[in-house]
């Protein structure tokens, strides 16, 4: 009996130090509250019962996913102190928006921590969710500036190229034209209204393929306008598929 | 001529001691970098030549989006350890939507502070605006965890009613129904689809407004998707006006 305790025991401080093994490269630091990670880890379906619908890694990811976004947004804010607030919400977005959080939860790895924690099989955008599921545990046991380091240290500069970023560009005008042109169908664009909101311009257009109204957008700019509603159009049209 | 630049640098002074008189009892502390603080309050109207881009508030609103964003996210976070990621989205939503910031920066009085470095007139939203930028200066001289306790003390506890914003319901559906009665119109909705997303059910679902599908709404929830779907009709009759 005493035995099967102490095989019992010892079964999960195994378990448990092989996850902090690794853990600690990830992060950088040993994490104490094991329990938060792990739970990172967790996802919803692994959890059924309904009693158990707190021990999944979403309220983590909610957490995560604000930190995140802010540790981004000032990082580049410092980064391009020349830059407007287009630019740098463009940035941001291309870091933090799914398909790229999904990447980057693939290059750190994380598959082996979730197949750890999960019954389930797993898919791509769970490696996403468990980016920002343990960006919210280090914030829980580290707050705000340990969480920064660890973004900036072990995610940002290993696994996001910014230079490289800023050249990306996500012209869905053109990507939408060469769809069109290879399925056939007609694409143009129309200016529905053009009017003033505090002071500055601001024009409507629709994307239209093969003379049906697809998309709409609004924007500041019309070219940007443009790029929103093929964007929309694309989404729509099922082509732009986000993992 | 001494008595000219004496005369102007006076002038100048007791600018910035107003200035400061009247942040201080927003804030709860005496700001020390000045010049941030006018910048949160200056619009881009103001400020036309490009040279001076970015002499405007729109990288602080940026910044000051995010920040608060994660510090309402983390109040929630904390203050419901027993609810869901849904339910903390939604009430985050409640607090840093467009239009509670417009209501948050009228009740701050924030429009005395933007009339003095603004030759513009004022919108509902260039209030919202500097509730943000505001946040964001605060960030530059406080760090978050001044921030933090900047927002939780002098905003939340002052000017948002969380409690009350739990029972307050967004219901899209049964205003927009309101509104067809009043307007003579039918509304109904339509299931699309109903699939499985990671190993749950989601559900596809269209308003229909006298026979024209309006919108479509996707959601894990039913009644969920109908309520998205409501308000993105709402928002396209133009009835959804958000400030």
């Amino acid at each position: 009996m005493i035995r099967t305790i102490f095989k019992f025991y010892n079964y999960y401080i195994s378990k448990d130090k092989n996850f902090t093994r690794k853990l600690r490269p990830l992060l950088g630091f040993t994490p104490a509250n094991l329990k938060i990670f792990k739970l990172a880890f967790s996802h919803k379906s692994t959890s059924s019962e309904k009693a158990y619908a707190m021990q999944n890694n979403e309220r983590l990811e909610y957490l995560g996913d604000a930190v995140l976004g802010t540790i981004v947004a000032e990082y580049l804010f410092k980064k391009y102190p020349g830059k407007n607030e287009g630019f740098l919400t463009k940035m941001r977005s291309k870091i933090v928006k799914r398909k790229a959080l999904n990447k980057i939860g693939d290059k750190m790895g994380l598959d082996v921590l979730l197949n750890e924690y999960n019954q389930t099989r797993l898919s791509r955008s769970m490696l996403g969710n468990a980016v920002e599921a343990l960006v919210g545990a280090v914030y829980l046991e580290k707050g705000y500036t340990g969480t920064r380091e660890f973004v900036i240290q072990k995610v940002l500069r290993n696994y996001v190229d910014v230079h490289e970023l800023e050249t990306v560009d996500d012209n869905y005008k053109s990507q939408l034209l060469e769809w069109c042109q290879k399925n056939g169908r007609s694409v143009s664009y129309k200016l529905l209204a053009r009017y003033k909101f505090e002071k500055r311009d601001r024009f409507k257009v629709a994307v239209v393929i093969n003379g049906k109204k697809m998309a709409t957008a609004d924007d500041y700019n019309k070219k940007s306008a443009e790029q929103t509603a093929s964007e929309k159009a694309m989404q729509a049209l099922g082509i732009l598929i986000d993992d």
